[in-house]
């Protein structure tokens, strides 16, 4: 059975402005891979309404899963959860035990659960809530879209909270070598690799460092064995080549 | 006039997988802020046909310019160039002009120019090549669609060389200031400065350091004046806050 796929939807205008790096998708990245789900398509959006229930929809039917990052907090940007229920067409509105959880953290800081921070409770029709160790305020998970915080400590505590509930697949091993050659030189060997190995995905990433151009190959697949296999002939083609951390 | 729009769409298995982090983006969002170009999308796709063409026709209809990164090596995973070719409609073929480019460098560096390097001047038809100083083998533009290297040097450069042909609007300005309280203590008197700067987009960026959870805020528009006049209503809102390298 193939494995799971998956999307994530970054909600980041200040992202798109090249005002911060995302950190969140490489996190989701390396953790939907050790877990068996394949992560093919990331789209960042601005936090426009549209822009987000366009790209939610298409994503949501197009793949197994999808996770999104940003745009739950208590200020007037914060429209995901809105736009979350419009892409599914159903209602939203405070919930009582998302309120809970809330009341109970800000009465613990002795701080005022005030309207801005009660729209944090806004839970759309049929979701389940995601626990947020971090800062209380939860995410949610409404059919397949789990919706997750944007700050970097609350995403990767709401994704291992998640990633549990998720049925994986078998992980997908990778082993890479680095060869100090142009790729021009390897390409016509690792094509024909690439040939012999259907089931695996053999990738060349150029680089070029103090002048000197090389390639990082990556073998990808979830068959340790012929990973191994694929890795052993491309030591073999190319001598001088160096195992790297994979 | 609004300022011209744009999608970016990085080709990259290996983001994907998380074995990297993209860094052309972070480069082409602040290029683009500062050239009054406005970045709305960005998608990441693996390097699949069909994902690739199918989100080529998707952006390329949405917005003025997209930029591509990555696939136009020699080697088997290479296929952003027969993709926009087949996006467009069009053939795609090796040209004289820029085989003659590879040719020139590959005699100078006493190597040959052979099948796989050839893949580098398959350009499709009516697009015009895009300099590579870097490594030699061009990019192009076809329509409104800029294909690039993934290299980052060799990207960057390419952008260097697009960047003054595409019309500017004019340049996105941004101040911000550093909150040291919890986005629900400002979400309210933020949420009304937003009301009453339209033209403005004002964006709240939460974070948590060493404990304390706090919010970036960032004025950003067109208009220099509005932006000041913004950032001098919430340094008197809030007193305590720190302005920011923008």
């Amino acid at each position: 059975m193939p494995n799971p796929t998956a999307a994530m939807l970054v909600i980041g205008d200040e992202i798109l402005s090249g005002r911060t790096r995302d950190s969140n998708m490489h996190y989701l990245a390396q953790e939907f891979t050790r877990h068996g789900i394949d992560l093919q398509e990331v789209r960042i959006v601005s936090d426009k309404r549209e822009a987000i229930v366009t790209a939610l929809n298409a994503l949501r039917h197009a793949y197994d899963h999808v996770v999104t990052s940003g745009g739950i907090g208590p200020t007037h940007d914060d429209i995901t959860a809105p736009c979350v229920a419009e892409a599914f067409g159903v209602a939203i509105s405070v919930r009582d035990d998302a309120r809970a959880i809330l009341q109970a953290r800000y009465d613990r800081m002795g701080t005022e659960l005030n309207e801005a921070r009660l729209r944090m409770a806004r839970i759309p029709d049929g979701a389940t809530l995601i626990e947020n160790p971090v800062s209380g305020a939860p995410g949610f998970t409404l059919g397949n879209v789990h919706v997750m915080a944007g700050v970097p400590s609350v995403f990767q505590a709401m994704v291992s909270s998640v990633l549990p509930t998720m049925t994986g697949g078998r992980p997908l091993l990778s082993q890479s070598l680095r060869i100090d050659r142009g790729e021009g030189d390897i390409a016509g060997p690792l094509g024909a690799l690439a040939d012999r190995y259907p089931d695996l995905s053999i990738g060349s990433y150029p680089f070029q460092r103090n002048g000197v151009f090389g390639a990082n190959v990556v073998v990808r697949g979830t068959d340790g064995a012929q990973v191994d296999a694929a890795i052993s002939e491309l030591a073999t083609l190319f001598p001088e080549a160096l195992q790297q951390q994979a």
